[in-house]
């Protein structure tokens, strides 16, 4: 999609996370990237006047939802303009001239650590240490200058650090895709509205049996496809929760927004998070975008 | 609950972890409890012969679901016999003789840092480092014996590992609470048939629109209260979903069979993951609970 050109876009992460790459996809090459150290820093970088959008990774196809994210936007008032799949694919990454029999620690995000299981089955000499993230593990094993430590991350990353890919596709299963939602201001909304085809939605039901079904039945009703469903708890109510919807749908057209009005009619609580155009999924075509893009 | 003498229960962290508080709640001091590093680690403590139960966290009131206890349950054939909640009390702890103001890294585990952010806004000399687990910190630092040096964690990891309490309830938000399950091979099923009074239950609906609507119909249709739903990826079909049902019934019930079984046709795929005793849910029941058993 289309931003201006040098908009500012946040991500939790240090250069060559896997968000830049996402940002890039989406996004092009035109735009500036602006890494955060936190998840709360990226959320709060629009508002500190230091990005004009943020890139937060949403869900991971093995290790399913980001919570942190969910959260955070929630607590924000940003809404959804996009949304963007990667393939992840982990690298052993460590410094030049190192090899795999020379690692004694191997550093990720826990994550990616335990997406890469038949690697250190395999090697079990190799300790396994958790870190914040894994571009920021890539940019400490460089500074330390220890040939004995390892890092699991991008391609991108070891690119950006100057460090050395000893092994390729680290991670247990391929089927590794991690899904990025573009967040912004809510006046940035109309921008996508035309080819919205994806509706995100938040809302509390009543306290009472059978609330989320009946909360479900206006979309079942009209045959409207619910792409995911997710609870989060409510902070102050135990064991009460917020459930967050996807729909695969237009908002312009009236039987779906005369279903989002028939829930918000039912709902405690109710907003809709954005309208958007949903991302690829065919999990090839991702593949080899990537790919071409290198 | 009553379990056999010396029944061994193993459970994921270090002597100290708040899921050995939730064992000593639900089943008294009679039983062993044995430490593992990983979750891994926890849930093949009973193929490996090495205990006879498991006790996992299952759900966080503030953080959400433990998203690898739901997949570690529905990777292996345990079963749910019992569950318990505990408050979570986040202590500052350091060596003897330390004082906060000598403190320059904090260590514990990542939720529990999250969960302690007024703190760190506090004191912004401080820096948070994550670690595998709370009680795990507490015995690291300990072991480095540096007072520069804290740990956030359970009253009694410090008292286990001899170290002094700085502050008490750093934790944001009282309302926090951690629910645990109780799990076993499928033979112990019988124990806790007759009191129970809430069904665990996964299944895979259909991929079609509306699906997951009809799968809660022959629930809602009965006035069954749902406790909870869960949805996690499937492995090898991206953005495809197991769920997971938390039911407020007792399985005796022909009513409360009827419907189960009616999803069950509906489904996929379908298991029935427990049928147990539900935990008090009373907050300040659970708290005197804690305070009275020091």
């Amino acid at each position: 999609m289309k931003l201006a050109h040098n908009a500012r876009i946040a991500f939790q992460g240090e250069r060559g996370a896997f968000s830049e790459e996402a940002a890039l996809k989406l996004t092009g090459a035109n735009t500036k990237l602006v890494p955060r150290p936190t998840f709360e820093a990226a959320f709060s970088a629009i508002s500190e006047g230091v990005a004009d959008y943020i890139l937060a990774p949403i869900e991971n196809s093995l290790a399913g939802s980001v919570h942190r994210s969910f959260d955070l936007l929630v607590e924000s008032d940003l809404h959804i303009i996009g949304e963007v799949i990667i393939p992840i694919a982990h690298n052993l990454i460590a410094l030049p001239g190192a090899r795999v029999n020379d690692l004694a620690v191997v550093e990720s995000h826990p994550v990616a650590l335990a997406q890469c299981e038949q690697f250190f089955i395999a090697h079990p000499a190799i300790k396994r240490v958790a870190a914040e993230d894994t571009a920021g593990s890539v940019r400490d094993m460089m500074k330390l200058g220890d040939p004995k430590r390892g890092a699991i991350a991008s391609r991108r990353a070891a690119e950006i650090y100057g460090a050395t890919i000893l092994a390729e596709h680290l991670e247990d299963d391929r089927e590794n895709y991690t899904r990025f939602l573009l967040l912004a201001p809510k006046s940035y909304e109309a921008a996508t509205a035309e080819v919205a085809d994806k509706i995100s939605l938040v809302f509390e039901c009543q306290h009472v049996p059978g609330a989320l079904y009946h909360a479900l039945a206006p979309f079942a009703r009209r045959n409207i496809n619910m792409m995911k469903i997710e609870s989060r708890p409510m902070r102050g109510k135990p064991w009460q929760y917020r459930f967050h919807l996807d729909l695969q749908a237009s908002a312009r057209e009236p039987e779906v927004a005369a279903a989002v009005a028939e829930l918000e009619k039912l709902s405690a609580q109710f907003r809709i998070l954005g309208s958007y155009k949903a991302a690829e999924t065919a999990h090839d075509k991702s593949i080899s975008d990537t790919e071409r893009s290198r």
